[in-house]
């Protein structure tokens, strides 16, 4: 197996969260989002490097935060950018030599090791693989003042690891941002890449809302 | 304010569960699932009139759990059919002489009185309105083989109660079954009418999954 490099994309400002700190750094169930997701990952690919890229603001906050709760999974520390897609770029450049690349939301930290494993695995085939699942609500487009119903079938939720053969992340981030990239395989496929599939879980929360938090208190027990 | 016909759609036979009972009737804090949504309907609609559509094989089975967890909400028992579709069109016929009718599904146990009370208000004065909410996650789009990014801002998430001027939902209902509906909502459309939205809420959750189970219990806890 390629040497693998594991980006953790810790960039959220929590607006959204009406919390004063930042999602990434909310506590569940006894250990602030960011360790979980960096344990799971030191878990599951235990010869991984793993890069937590951060605003440059929240550094010092986060090295603090590791002496509190005497965390010592290894990982390094990147200075973050303005955009979710520059700090990508900046964390690719502390990637190195690995072969492969694993791009994960710092606020997914329930993934399981089953995705993880998946992702890589097809990724080494494939090139460029990211974890889906399928709606379970309709869904409706908003268009023309209205909305209208659209095939639910057709669509497919987006989490991550979205894990590349490292030269096709790279060559993809070489590109001038767009509003259009929402994520690390909108940035391949806008660079005339393709992207491949695997099966996510509706575990794999982002934890966005206050309602998440809750909910992944919950889902983390009964693992 | 018009009367309020609510009719609660459990038809499902819970083959997604992994469970020998289907979904409905699992306990949820020491509760099927069915009651808690019956309650919250009776909670906040004191003058409806609630309908709860079950499968034929299913009506002995949930008289026993009403008489075995001594519920009294009032609600009248109407048996459904093959389909969703049928199975609302027979619900329809309960209705009386309701001027609004709410469709809700029996799985969603969480709907929140804010939520049943700005579907019913806005209903009123549209006509045909549906709860939504914004996707957290990227979308993709599954075609020609492959997938192709979307962009989600201009999609909603649809829940339920969708609520309805009875006349519009009885008149769109008296069109032939097509495979493209999906809830009420894509049948008042095919028929014609157009649907308002409003604003849902991420807490009015669909039990779809065993996870599922476990998110609502830790939701309801705090609520």
């Amino acid at each position: 197996m390629n040497r693998i490099a594991v980006i953790i994309v810790a960039g959220g400002s929590g607006s959204r969260m009406g919390a004063e700190v930042p999602k990434q750094f909310l506590v569940l169930d006894g250990l602030p989002i960011l360790m979980h997701t960096i344990r799971r990952f030191a878990e599951t690919l235990a010869d991984a490097r793993t890069i937590v890229v951060l605003p440059a603001a929240h550094i010092g906050y986060w090295r603090n935060l590791c002496r509190e709760y005497a965390f010592t999974t290894p990982h390094e520390v990147c200075e973050g950018g303005a955009t979710r897609f520059e700090s990508v770029r900046r964390g690719l450049d502390h990637a190195g030599d690995a072969g492969l690349v694993a791009v994960h939301d710092g606020v997914r930290p329930l993934v399981g090791r089953e995705v993880i494993l998946r992702a890589v695995r097809d990724a080494q085939a494939y090139g460029a693989v990211i974890p889906v699942v399928a709606p379970v609500d309709s869904l409706r487009r908003i268009a023309d003042g209205g909305s209208n119903i659209v095939d639910r079938s057709a669509f497919r939720i987006v989490q991550t690891p979205q894990v590349f053969h490292t030269e096709i992340l790279r060559k993809a981030y070489r590109q001038p941002f767009r509003d259009s990239f929402t994520d690390d395989a909108s940035v391949v496929e806008a660079d005339g890449g393709r992207i491949y599939l695997c099966e996510g879980s509706y575990m794999n929360i982002k934890i966005t809302t206050p309602v998440d938090i809750v909910t992944a208190e919950a889902l983390l027990k009964v693992r």
